[in-house]
């Protein structure tokens, strides 16, 4: 069984193709520029040299059908036709309150995406142009939706709901939904793995941190809360954003600043984060750089402030959870991030965790990194949304 | 030495005057409706009948002179002529960055206070109009005035400042404040009393639990952090203050209801919290009342909520301090709310605290609430705002 893995975004996509019987990832590829001049496809494929397509497409169907041309690709491609792929598991941003878990897609969850439109425009849309594409290509193969909010389903009422009047819930479906759940799902069932524990006896706090952040905490199993909120804009200091503010600092901006509503959610959600705070680089290793080489006092501000929150929150859902058994770090910074993750831990020893500096001194592999002598684990877990796409694409269409 | 305290609002006035040598409240009492028809002023003495003035007072200096008058007066007074009162002492609730103490009200602290109405619009000016009316009756008492922002002056950068651009804050302050500071100050120093150690050795998080709430981190005898922010909208949900939410909310309340951003302000500040979820009241006890007698859904959701967040912020403080040595309740619903203070302490054992329920059930009294297993200890601790204020107020003058 072969299953091919799409990402869609407005103008780019990622696509990886899975054989589903070693969990090993055969090709993985990107494509950029969909729609706009200079057009590119590049395919990896283990071994092998970089596969790289110039050429004019015009739409996501276009990207699609090249994606498919490089997969069964004679010189280049990992398969000998398309029918090869047994299925096709999509990447869907927001499923609403309806959808927490993985579907089946049909005509009733295409249009919940499109009702989703308003949660996620900037997301749901691309996602779905992605679906409709694929349909039209590959018309006998099944298709399932992944949604980043699906594994946060579970959580508790007084966790999801904002303190609003709560007509607005009711009205406009106001509350937390929470995302990067691919992510933190697969890392907490991975980490229970690795500690040869059951996951429904563990509390688990998953950092996923990369340009976007977020901290979960999975009781059981299962999502009982995280730092995502309605939008990505919520919880932690990250790259581009700005986190919980206070919320009167938006009007206030307008005032004072003369901004729209637009002009103030693109500051707050391009403008601000590390990037606003060290005024050099969204981007970790030029703000490390700064800090640590340079002695950049803005650059160390804006870590400080990062692994704080972080830190913090892991404080945080301790408490919401009555306890924690594993910390994990993954994602970009947190996979790759020694100073990051050593930074966080540091202060947390009240709750028994200590970290091995020694161990931590590695990057993108499964590792404990606590001392033997800590009472909760910590971890590097590296995350794999594709493989976890792909594996609850291969279970829906197996029933 | 005799110190009156004044703390003016925008049409009250809550005023006690205190005898230092004992720090014993002579008299106690609180002004309203000033410059609207029923005006009216209330005093009490312990051990007396409520003496209660109805009479025309067209602004605040009518009102201080009325103040004066009842104190003085033959029957109803505590004193026998305003030369009695040795300072006065004002609570004025934003002293932006430069002030994080107290300090003798000359010229230009006058007109710093001035300076930060922008950041206080509600309140500075009120306050200044209690500080220009007793200057004007009483122009040879020394006066004082006392910050709800200044304990807070000495948060570590990584805990003021908000992920924002750099510039944002050199340009217009934007940064965590923080208020209730007297109170947190007060019930930290009492607390640390009552236990017999040095404030200097403790790591204390303090919760002022209210119809406006907010929990502080005090560590050595200084704030490190709190939950009130820029304004005091952030943080906890209150009485009908939403505390955090995702700040992209704003934005989109101002678009799908056409909201302008005082309104978003109004909805945040006033129709929101506690009182937004349950629909029923912002008062706990009409709350409680409902969740607990009438079992209605929504308004155990809201105490839920309530105790959520409180919760998951003393794990959060925790995480700030590296650890804690007591949890401290104060003020209305912390000081009298025996199943808050329960619901609150529930899951958080991890951190080595569990509550005596018998010990807990009692209001308004300092009482040690934690078993005698208990490695971090919790405390109810009756807040009192005035006597800090007083206190400060002779250390000053008496320099």
């Amino acid at each position: 069984m072969k299953v091919l893995v799409i990402n869609c975004g407005s103008s780019s996509l990622k696509y990886q193709l899975i054989d589903m019987a070693t969990e090993e990832s055969l090709a993985q590829g990107l494509v950029e520029r969909i729609g706009i001049e200079g057009s590119v496809l590049t395919q990896k494929v283990e071994g092998r040299e970089k596969y790289i397509v110039k050429e004019a497409m015009k739409d996501h169907k276009d990207a699609i059908r090249l994606v498919l041309e490089a997969l069964v690709d004679k010189t280049n491609g990992v398969i000998s036709s398309m029918e090869e792929i047994n299925a096709v598991g999509h990447r869907v941003v927001h499923g609403g309150e309806k959808y927490n878990k993985s579907v089946v897609i049909n005509d009733e969850v295409k249009s919940y995406i499109e009702e989703c439109f308003k949660l996620a425009p900037l997301h749901n849309p691309a996602n779905m142009i992605g679906i409709k594409a694929c349909e039209e290509l590959m018309q006998n193969t099944p298709m399932v939706a992944v949604f980043d909010t699906a594994f946060h389903g579970t959580m508790p009422e007084e966790a999801y709901l904002y303190a609003l009047p709560y007509e607005l819930y009711e009205k406009h479906g106001i509350r937390k939904y929470g995302f990067h759940g691919t992510s933190h799902k697969y890392v907490s069932q991975k980490v229970a793995e690795v500690m040869g524990k059951d996951i429904k006896d563990l509390k688990i706090i998953t950092c996923h941190l990369g340009n976007g952040s977020s901290v979960c905490a999975v009781k059981n199993g299962e999502s009982v809360e995280t730092s995502m909120g309605f939008t990505p804009l919520e919880g932690l200091a990250m790259g581009t954003r700005s986190g919980n503010i206070d919320p009167a600092i938006v009007t206030f901006l307008m005032k004072e600043e003369g901004l729209t509503a637009d002009e103030v959610t693109d500051l707050l959600n391009k403008k601000s984060g590390v990037l606003g705070i060290s005024g050099i680089s969204s981007d970790f290793r030029d703000i490390e750089d700064a800090a640590y080489k340079e002695k950049v006092h803005r650059a160390q501000l804006a870590l400080d402030i990062f692994h704080y929150k972080v830190r913090t929150t892991i404080g945080a859902y301790a408490a919401a959870m009555g306890g924690v058994d594993a910390i994990v770090f993954t994602a970009g910074v947190g996979e790759n991030g020694p100073e990051t993750r050593e930074e966080i831990l540091k202060g947390l020893e009240f709750l028994g965790v200590k970290c091995d500096t020694e161990a931590n001194k590695v990057r993108g592999k499964v590792r404990e990194i606590s001392t033997t002598d800590s009472t909760v684990k910590a971890f590097i877990i590296p995350t794999n949304e594709e493989l976890m796409i792909a594996r609850d694409t291969l279970e829906l269409i197996s029933k």
